[in-house]
């Protein structure tokens, strides 16, 4: 019997979680992230191991089934520049700015770390994904920014909602932006016998 | 006061449409399908034009407003040859089969037909996007084939659903392999003042 945990709190990371069949509870990781790198791809490794960690030791003692914890990170970067959550209007106005017309990439980290039959071990991962957004006119940034959507997302958008009509294309995995790169996760699972 | 009518009853393409924030009818176009072509690009092009004049006439005589009618048309396509849906096991069995381990591409044909200020017009344009599948394993295609999912969908596979996680990556507009290609079709209506 295997116990799986999801060490973040966001809706979007549980559906996708959920679409691969299993059972899983939610327990968000709460303590202080610690950067110490800028490039993104090490950050959301960094940042997805250090959810995975707290979470799998909070459980480790109090459980005796085997279990997998699973946390994971994502990022926008910009010319290799992380672009947070937009701390108000004028940051969102500029952070769209900056995505208009233009190729930015969106990295996710992922980390599994488990308990199978006694033996403890861990993966982690990222995946990396292009995303090209049209020219947007003053009126469009303004009028997105208006809206509730970039506040509480990385790089001021969210690919899913309002945003999805200024979306060109997109190079790489899709539920990667949404924020977690499933079909790599799942086959890190598999090939782990952790499913 | 302008009224949008979309030409199809997917309930895929509703939400996307939706993403708009436009209010519109469902009108499902309901003639047979006449294909006359075999070039996937030229295919849906075509199916999508023949469902959007379908809606339009119907309405035309009986609505004073302004009218705007979106028809759509989606087919998969591996090495130019569209698959259609699965018949049965044996063919989405086939076709699950052909797909793995390589990149096919997806089309989406979309018709804007409207009636603005008296005038008539319409624009048809089409979206490719390539999609990545994993090596699948015999028993992963056994398993994906005996679900529900494959049996009601172009190519045998719905990217939004159990399929996801095989799903390497894409290169293209994500929506478009979901059913509409909403950024573009935002940006032809909006530069056509129908927005």
């Amino acid at each position: 019997m295997k116990k799986y945990y999801l060490a973040s709190a966001s809706p979007r990371r549980k559906e996708l979680l959920g679409s691969l069949g299993i059972e899983f509870e939610i327990m968000p990781a709460v303590s202080e992230e610690v950067i110490t790198d800028t490039d993104p791809a090490k950050v959301v490794e960094s940042l997805s191991r250090q959810k995975s960690e707290e979470i799998f030791h909070k459980i480790l003692t109090n459980e005796s089934a085997d279990i997998i914890v699973i946390g994971a990170d994502t990022v926008v970067s910009y010319k290799q520049k992380i672009l947070g959550k937009p701390k108000g209007t004028d940051s969102a106005r500029s952070m769209i700015t900056m995505l208009s017309g233009n190729v930015h990439q969106v990295f996710t980290g992922v980390t599994v770390m488990y308990r199978l039959n006694g033996q403890q071990g861990s993966v982690t991962f990222h995946s990396k994904t292009d995303v090209e957004v049209y020219e947007m006119t003053e009126k469009e940034i303004e009028s997105y920014i208006s809206t509730s959507e970039p506040y509480d997302k990385a790089g001021g958008y969210g690919i899913q909602g309002l945003f999805g009509r200024y979306v060109k294309g997109i190079s790489g995995d899709y539920n990667n932006v949404v924020g977690l790169p499933i079909s790599e996760l799942y086959h890190v699972l598999s090939n782990l016998g952790l499913l």
